[in-house]
């Protein structure tokens, strides 16, 4: 069982959907950091559900209460708890039809787990309302990587089958990044998001879901961190990645489509630009043999469709152990792609930050 | 810096390409196990360099030296190390390059992480000759999950643009796995098997290479191995796939496709097979929730074609830092793909093992 | 850095001495237990300070609120968090003389090691409030050691230099544990009370505090528990209660004295008791090359008197760096301890706990 | 289960007794470093059974073949694998008397553990023999600690009831440590050690065998190494140290003493001394919080005598499950101290050097 991730800084997460309150222990961040309250709310308030077509209408405050590892508005170097409590919840929704497995959910596996003891309600601990803590995990260590030099941005990279431009993955400045960050629906080429809000609404009046990609970029990591075989820098990010929920795909720099190039066009050649290290194309997403290059760190996530959906489904009743017909209703995303967007990042920061404190040691800012 | 992996299965490997020996530790493994020597060989020459078109010419023994953990043929539940002695080396041409960084490789990255003190020579402990004790451990692990029912294969998605049949993810059997362990090229059409050799050919006589696609299927896995977030299987099975040199993407069931999925069609409705509970569907590749439901767990993982290419490429001297050009001399393969099947299926023997361990505590034989 | 512990069991403490709170994540859990609250809180009371001779005189409710992991009373499997408020704290005792390093305290290197960001107040994260928790997450584990039939107990072994009559080790009975557990002052010779009472309040006159020693032991282990080398059962428990503050020793069995023993003496002859194996002594204190043996587990805990005296002291004052004389006023226990007693064997139980899940795998109650 | 110890600087051991070798993988060491071989050798040396009287007549030579991580003379960051291979080995001595569990050794909890399937050969995986890895991982680890300044050395404290003078622990001189290294009974006061001698050879003749405590210290510890809760110095030292083979209790600075002392005796005053900070007495032996206080961290460990007497011993038949009586022939230390020394400092180094790439991050030296 692990709900604890990490080494040299490590979270541990807790709480339910319908339970008093999601939260998480975040250990070993360094101390001495003026911890920026705004940026935290920020990064909160982009993954909250919004009252759009493509999300669920639970109204969640997400206000963090900070228990531990801050005195005087700096951290301590002591364990960071955060607390978010729940408010809006409805748990009569899922108590009537508990017994029945919702396809694509947890809810088969996690009885089978926990012997039919775990707290079903909304996904109870699979909920991806634990999203909420992961987040603000993710804003504080964030700003630990800024204060380093280092930044992250994502863009939706595709939903459905509706694609956007990629990032020049060899090329990639701050400004975009932070541009993207200020979007609903961050988007490289601007009529995307039209498009995307068209086919989200579609699947919405259909009483079903869409999933879809999203592509982050990391700026400013130094060349040096990882290490071969089983701490490198793609093992650890993906460890973490596949922990959110819906993901069912990691891939970095030109990933699958990489299996399609020759050597001479996959290799990225290195060259001097001035004092600096670079590499003419990035297909290798930053990082060779585990260890950063220096260049832009990239990868994608691939995303299902939200399996809570309104259609009818088939499916089986875990307490009569018979096939039964689903009919969920309540609130649920249509796509949650964008409010995943926040949480990506989060536990990208999370993974970086673990690797830059291993590599350089305890730090106090 | 870890080349340890694992919780209650862990597996510490050593050695570099061109060192005296290469080897591993495996600490945690059930005592009691009579161990199939015969089938730990199999194992080790599935990965051996075969004097095939698209293989090193390297000549391995690979023979593996058990050193402790053994007593009258059984597993002691003490730690069992493999070791494997390098024979067949030739330094010499890889000193003479040594301050050319090779594109795709991590001879840049390594010699920055480890301040210019790391051993060069074939890639040092960065090199695939580090899979072979991989694939010891693999081995053993292996038949520790067939004593309990447990049976892994795979086959040859694709090289290049050429692709094989899918598996039927929803139904595989034994056999079909076992058909596959043994084919020189494992492939679900049988007719692949000869576009592959030539798309290889050409690439060689091209003095390039080409990467290429693994799909490996997992049956017999009980319902109910995993965690919610951070033991996930996917994210286990993917932080040790992404150890094997040359992996940039991993996916679990219809991976990067489910994206374009909508829910109903993506969700696997669960139903009644007798007693049992299967999917329609393995859309989710036998994972719902991070958790094992009882169907075929499956997975790709994406290779990039082999960086060390005979043709001239541009670089840079570490040394002066400036321009320069390379050109490999030497042996090498022309594509790994083939012979990373026996390494990936280790790396999944290994995690599931662990898995399996965690879950149902320490086991005698 | 790591106020995390355990490995299939683990806990992840937080909060500081005049935060808001304190608090525990308990991962790894069993679920299906049904949670004996009074039980909790009766651990919890043993440890809070009492208004007798030997204690502060904050008065702290200590009140747990548990926000995780319980449904309809039981555990689920999901993480246990346990939050217990601050509400009696007066900081502006500690903000005065925080430039002043209290000798025997962690003021020092704490400044030292969190580069001065640490909350000094009261301690701050190295507060023996800390351990409040502690016993939270102790009795849970406890009450899952119980319904396994194991059960724990402790007496005050010294006091000073004052000492009670000790275990018989091959013989200890869970009445005789359960009686211990009722006395405010455990001892197994009830005259030694009154003689630690007369000592504790002649210390406090005297502006001064004193030390002890807790012997515990744990008996129905079944036999098998451990491993050689790095899980052995006398190190996984160390390394548990040397972080309870205060602890400068732990011996097993016999202990330091078993140095003076001859070989044919210390060593425990096993005989067969009906179909039992036992051993004639228990100088080793239940435990043969790291693992159980089946006998009562016997250790002893050494605690130093509390470092926050009221005489004056000489110390440095940490801004000026020059030395200087310290007064502590305020409130401060004159012998920790009694209070000592439920947190060992909190520390106790959670370590066996993760042993013990370690060996038998995942348990569903 | 696992022999695998450390966090940033993990040990991986490994083999048994009698079979074809023993040996240890030390992960996450620093590159750079210069190994100097001699110094290993000495240490190795240091361990090995002698012909005088304290010791078993087994002959091993010990020489460590190191498989890995060094390149020209120097540490390249990869895993060092250092292999001891069996020599002299008599393999029979145990076979005969397999079925009788020697008291106070891990024969009867091994076989319960293990399901009967140990190597029960000389212990197998439990026996002492396991220290020479340890030891060559120790005088590796040392070395980097000498490069940064950090010395250790011990005294053997006592052996039976005799005792050499203590350390002066709030005044030791590097050159105080190195002369007590190179002596073959390592004491204070030099009368001692011919006590110690004729003590040892009182107990050879009766057939019988003494334990013993060693006092170790550490100068040159930076302050402000260690973390609160679960990572402090004593912590992290204890659970290693109780990993050597009859170890059964571990204490720091008065330790056990400290008990019997006031607080205001107890705590350690600190003052300026120019520049630095000082302790007056060192009572809580250089650690306050569990962090390092850049005084000597000292610390004692009590050894339990051998088990392996030559006396008649009672005991149990394994096999019938019956009482029975065991006389043990063949070769065995009457004293296992004066080989504990190095072997003790060797955990200790261990223990440092994870501790202090933790605070400091990775290094090239």
């Amino acid at each position: 069982m692990s709900s604890i991730w990490g080494e040299r800084l490590r979270i541990s997460l807790f709480g339910e959907s319908h339970g008093p309150a999601v939260g998480v222990v975040v250990d070993g961040f360094p101390a001495g950091m003026t911890v920026d309250l705004e940026r935290i709310n920020t990064e909160m308030e982009r993954r909250r559900p919004k009252a759009t077509v493509y999300s669920t209408k639970r109204k969640e405050a997400d206000e963090v209460e900070i228990l531990s590892g801050l005195y005087r508005g700096r951290t301590t170097g002591a364990p960071i708890c955060g607390l978010v409590r729940n408010t809006d919840t409805r748990s009569r929704d899922y108590e009537e039809t508990s017994h029945l497995a919702r396809p694509g959910h947890a809810d088969y596996t996690a009885s089978v787990r926990f012997g039919g003891y775990n707290d079903f309600r909304g996904g109870g601990h699979f909920s991806a309302r634990l999203t909420a803590p992961l987040v603000f995990a993710g804003a504080l260590t964030r700003q630990f990587l800024e204060v380093k030099g280092i930044h992250i941005g994502s863009h939706i990279w595709s939903i459905g089958d509706i694609t956007d431009v990629a990032f020049d993955m060899a090329d990639i400045t701050r400004k975009q990044l932070e541009n993207l960050r200020s979007m609903e629906l961050p988007v490289n080429d601007a009529s995307c998001a039209e498009l995307y809000s068209q086919l989200i609404d579609e699947a919405r009046r259909d009483l079903d879901s869409v999933g879809g990609i999203i592509e982050t970029a990391v700026i400013g990591l130094p060349a040096g961190i990882g290490t071969p075989y089983f701490c490198n820098v793609e093992g650890k990010l993906s460890s973490i990645l596949f922990s959110i929920p819906a993901v069912k795909g990691v891939e970095f720099g030109a990933g699958f489509t990489i299996t399609r190039m020759r050597g001479s066009k996959a290799n990225d050649s290195f060259y001097m630009d001035g004092e600096q290290v670079r590499t003419k194309t990035n297909n290798n997403g930053g990082i060779n043999g585990g260890i950063t290059n220096g260049m832009p760190v990239v990868f994608r996530v691939a995303l299902k469709p939200v399996p809570s959906i309104a259609k009818a489904q088939d499916t089986i009743d875990m307490k009569k152990m018979e096939d039964a017909v689903l009919e969920i209703e309540g609130r649920h995303d249509t796509c949650i792609v964008p409010r995943a967007v926040p949480v990506v990042e989060a536990a990208c920061a999370i993974a970086l930050c673990d690797l830059y404190l291993t590599q350089f040691g305890y730090q106090c800012l």
